[in-house]
Order: C-alpha cells, then structure tokens, then sequence
C-alpha cells in the first residue's frame, strides 16, 4: 500500500546504521567495552564550551520571540553575513549574507540544491567511493546519479573516466573532500584539472554544470593539509556546509549552502532555493543553532583528540599487515579487505567485536571503513584485535 | 537551466510570505506601529518560562554528546515515550514509543508521510479554504491535491462534495483542524461522518485511505471547545502534531507523527517513514528541542492572549459592518470580501496600512484571511482603520 519507491528505499536501507543497531545489541550482550565500533561517523569529541555559552548569552540577551520564531526561509540576515563574513576572511572570497542559505545540516541542504537544480533524468555524477546517500538524495527529484569509478591508487577522483561520463544531460557533480569514506583531500592540482574539464565540457555542450561541494569535514584536516575552497577554482561551485563535525552537533541539523554571484543564473537559484527550503518542508534551519553557530564561528572541537586516533589506528593497522591509504583528513580510514568479498571479512571481523562497514556501502568493493571517531581506548583495545584478524588472514 | 517544476513554485510562491515582506518595508516606510500585519501566523506570545528551563537544565545535566548527537532517526526512545505516554493520558489512547516518529515540525512530518505513501499520480484530498503549502507537499511526491469545494455556511467540510470525489486513486486526506485559515474546529459529529464515508469508500473500493490529521493548532482552543483525537474514530489516521504554536516555538522545527499500530500496513508505514525522515535530508528531528519539549509536555502558551484579540477583533470587524465566522480555535480570523474579488478589497486596505492575505491563497476567494496572533495594541489600533475601510464599501 506504501509508496513502491520507499519500498525500494527501505528494503537497501542503509547498511551503515543497520550496523550501529547491532553495535547497540552487541555491546548490551558483551558489555559495551568489549565492542569496537567503528560503524558509524558520529563524533565522540564534545561540542566545544563556547557552544554551551552561546546559548546561555542568547537566552539571557535576546528576545525569545525572535530566538524561537520565523525569521525568513533562508535564515537570519545578521547570520548570513556573519558567516558571509567569516568565509571572506578565510579564503579571501567577497561573499554576502544573500549568497547564504542557511539549511538543515549538510544533508538538508543537498536536498535543496537538488531540488532547485534537478528535471527528472537529469545526471549526477560523483566519484566513487562515495557517502551512499547521495543516490537518495538525488532519487529523490527523479535524477540519475552515475558513480565515476575508484582510482584505487590514492583514492584522488579518477578524472580520465570523469571525462568520458559527462554528457549533455550531467547537470551536477558532487565531491566531497576531505572525503567519506577514504579521509583523502583532493589536492589543489586535482581541483585545477577537475574545473578545466567541467569549463571545457560546459563550453563543448553549451550547458551549465554545477559543481556541489559537501563539506562536513571541511574543519577536520591534520598535517597541515590545505582543504581548497571551490567557488576560487571554477565559478558554477556551490558549497554545501555543516556545522556536525566541527563543532559537534550533529543532531542539531544546522549547516549552510553558499551560492556565489559568479554561478550561472545565480539570482534565480537563490530565489528558487529559498522557496525549495520552505516547501521540502524544512521551512527554516532551527533558529536558536542558527543564532548559536554565528557566536562559534572561530570554535573548534579538539581535532587532536581525532588525530591521535588517526595515528594510532592507521599505524597500528600497517603495522598488522593491513594496507590502507593515509588519511589526511575526516576521521574514517579506508583499508584494503584481504578478500574480494569485504563483507565476508567485516562478518569475520564480528567475531572479535570489531564492527566495520563494507565498502559496498560507498560503491567501492573490496574496501572496508573505519569511522575512528570513537574513544582512544576503543582504538587501543581494538588494535589487538585487528592483530589476531590479520593473522586469521595471514597477514602477519 | 534550474529545475521546471521549481520555476513554477517560485511563481507561484507564497503570497503569504510576500506580504510578510511587504510588511517590514512598510514598517520601515511609516514606523512599526502605523502598519497592522495580520498578515503571517508568527506567534508573538512568547514560549512559556519551562522552555528556557528545560534548555538550561538540560545542559547543565545531560551529556553534551548525547544532546546534540545523532540518535535513531525516528528520535530519541524516552522522548518518544514521554509524548505517547502525555497523548495517551490526554486521550485514553494505547500509543507506545514506536508509534511516535519526531520530525523537523509538522510540515517535515507531513513531507515524510506523503513520502511514504504517495506513488506518482495518487490522489490526496483536502477541504477548502486549506493551507496552500499542502499543494507543494504533495507535488513532492507527484501526487495530485485536489480540493474539496468550501462549505461557506459555516465552513465544516462538505462531506457531500468529498464523498463523490474519493475514488480508487484517492490516497489520503488531509484535515486540519482547529483550521487554517477558518478559526473553525471540526465538530465530533463532522468527524465521524468522515470516517463512516471513508470506511464505506475503504469497502467500496477495497483500498486503504489514510486520514492525515495536521494539528499545529491543537492547543489554541477557545470557550472550552473540544477538539476531537482522530485516531480515535478512523482506525487509518495519522497525526502530524507540532509545537510550533503551543510553545511557541516556530522556528525551532519541532514535531512528531503518530503511526497507529491499527493502521492498515502499520508496520511498514513505520519502518518507511523513518528511513524517509533521513533520505528527505531531515536526518533526525533536532536533537536539544526533543529534549526540551519532553520536558514541556505540560506547558502551554499564554492562550488568553490570542483570545482576548480574537474577541476584541471579532466583535470589532462585526460592529464595523464585516462579515466572518465567529472562530473557536486557531488564531486566524476569515471574512467575506465585500466585493468578490477579494484580491482587490486587501489593495484597498492596504492603503490603511492593513495587511491581510487574500482567500485565494487557500483556495477559496471572496475571503480574507486574518491572522491575530498580534499584540493586543495592533488589534485596537487596527480597528479604527477596518471601520474606516467599511464604510469605504459602505458596509456601515
């Protein structure tokens, strides 16, 4: 009687939380110290303190029917430009508050710019490995998503193949970076060559392809490894940001879209998106998190703490004899299964209490994931773990 | 080079909103107190003390983590239990946990549901005068709204109308009541002819027909009025309830549906609607404003506010000659145009700085639509004004 298209939905309804479901009950049976759960990206550094305080000086200060009411769809002006602002002085960019478009987390808005963007069949692409519910998001206007297959050298988007799938029908590309699952960050080279294929391809097919860029982990990069900003390198960028992972609110669904002048039929995208934002039924991101994150502009989780386990994780993974490539950034490590069929390894990896996703789950099999935004004793308990996994397989 | 179907919406969009904003250039023009906005349903009596409580002590108590963390998509479990246990207290229902899903406020909850049930071209009905949003809800999904002509006698439903109009495409229905923009409750005996004529159709056709039941106006019930609990008399209802008007908490999206285990697919309804809560790009309902309003299930809004300006207004527009139906809930009053096309008569009253939004935008010309949930001081204000507007059309 439902909806055939959700009974699709529910039936490839994502592996990664049918996995955090199992965590729960595992770690019920086996007391929650003896399960190492690196299934789910759900950050375990608190919220920083300046969080907290911000809420205490908007309750104490401002008046709650303005808090807590309708402001317009796309946000509190005062907001906008406050990030507006923050973004310019970052990476020297000339925002104003009306290219921003504040959302519900980074999730609602890709929705919108879908929405905004999106007639039925129209084509996404996005490289492989890739966060899976993109293919949700863009089903969701009735548009294609075709996945551009994995460099599995060093998990930089293959743009050989990009080349050859972009066709007048491509409205929109996604790229995440630092990325989920890998934590690789596209280097500047790999952005300059990407953003000469879009202009070329624009130019051959008389189109405009708009290239979205979700940015969830933006904040979280180590080494000293420069995240670079988008809109600088090819003009039809459009941001998608979230404020999950960098100050830790992941359920408080606020995050932002950027829509810069310099994108083709920018005034009409914006004024569409605004409406798309009313009518998909978010109407507005929540207010007292839109107000919160303009006073936490500068704050940052303790990205250390994460780095720590990076480190820890990743050395003591190669130590084991696993292969992975080093991420640069996000808190997710993407290692090689030692068999064809990973999820016949992450199965065996449950044996020991180790909970890992299958890199099926991102289109990209024979790879595993681990979310290591877990405690550094879930990372040093595991390693353990992993050892006696790797010898199982005879890698060490 | 954007979407089709969302040039159409921006057309179309919101003539409600777009007085909004008229409303802040006039107020800019004349001074605030010299325009009377009746225009949007902004709450301006503030959320009650237990809310700010509730937010502090949540943070001085709770784990930063797992108060702006992700949890199940459907909500946190003793949130959920909290809102069944308070419904079942109020209305001697059986609801348990499972039966509640917290969504992004009513609209995020009405988009989940039609999601979850509408394939393309499935009939959704409605009743005019209806909230005009409905239309882009269900165009989501690609169903197709339909109304059901106005009954302007007293602006019950027209059962007689409704009933020729369900055929074995019809989906769902959607009610809303207390109404906007009539102000009317839907009487206990409108209800159950709608469901014995939905029952009968139900046989008839050998399908299910859901009742939608969208309550943001619930609490706001004037001179003792009884606003009866659908799931009660329709075993296929479900309810999309949100907090926005009795706690006057708008911009927070805050809301829950309520998924009967004697609706027809219960199981799979449930299942489905949570995993269309995250693809929608919702995610999960926000995570503190859970908290808090399980917390608030018992507070309430200053309601005597809202009913000393629906008196005050009410008796006013009548003394002055004008024409409506006395209302019992809501904070919305709806008059006859005095002249049929009532697009004309709100220019007119403009000119008195009134602002008030035509009956077109809910499918129902030769109306007007006003919201009071405006400070006591812009009902008196305004009154002078609309008697000088009557006899402008010779009404006194």
């Amino acid at each position: 009687m439902i909806s055939e298209k959700m009974i699709g939905m529910v039936q490839n309804s994502s592996a990664i939380r049918a996995m955090f479901e199992e965590g729960k009950i595992m770690a019920a049976k086996y007391g929650a110290e003896n399960v190492y759960d690196f299934s789910l990206g759900n950050p375990n550094v608190p919220a920083p303190a300046e969080v907290k305080e911000a809420i205490e000086e908007i309750l104490g200060e401002e008046d709650s029917l303005m808090v807590h009411g309708y402001m317009s769809n796309s946000g509190y002006e005062d907001v906008r430009q406050a990030i507006a602002d923050s973004i310019n002085k970052k990476f020297e960019t000339q925002f104003r508050q009306e290219n921003i478009l504040m959302t519900v987390g980074a999730a609602g808005g890709l929705n919108v710019i879908l929405k905004t963007l999106l007639n039925p069949q129209d084509e996404v692409l996005t490289f492989a490995p890739y966060f899976g519910e993109y293919r949700s998001y863009v089903s969701n206007f009735d548009g294609i998503l075709k996945a551009v297959p994995a460099n599995t050298v060093d998990f930089q988007p293959n743009l050989e193949a990009f080349e050859t799938m972009i066709t007048p029908k491509t409205k929109a590309v996604i790229v995440n970076t630092p990325n989920n699952p890998t934590g690789v960050v596209y280097s500047e080279d790999t952005i300059k060559k990407l953003a000469q294929i879009l202009e070329d391809k624009q130019k051959e097919y008389g189109i405009s392809i708009y290239l979205i860029s979700d940015e969830p982990y933006r904040e979280l990069a180590y080494d000293g490894a420069e995240v670079p900003y988008l809109t600088k390198y090819y003009k039809n960028t459009i941001v998608g940001y979230s404020f999950s992972k960098s100050l830790s609110l992941p359920g408080e669904r606020i995050g932002y879209l950027v829509i810069p002048d310099e994108a083709d039929e920018s005034e009409l995208i914006i004024g569409a998106a605004n409406v798309a934002n009313r009518i998909l039924g978010y109407v507005n991101a929540p207010s007292l998190f839109q107000r919160v994150i303009a006073k936490c502009l500068d704050a940052k989780v303790d990205v250390e703490y994460y780095n720590r386990n990076r480190e820890t994780l990743y050395n003591g993974l190669v130590k084991a004899g696993f292969s992975c490539i080093r991420p640069e950034g996000a808190f997710y490590l993407f290692v090689k299964s030692p068999v064809e069929n990973e999820k016949e390894f992450c199965e065996a990896a449950k044996k020991y209490h180790l909970l890992i996703v299958p890199g099926s789950s991102f289109a990209c099999p024979g790879y595993v994931r681990l979310a290591y935004c877990v405690s550094y004793e879930t990372v040093t308990g595991a390693l353990p773990k992993f050892e006696e996994l790797a010898k199982e397989y005879g890698l060490s």
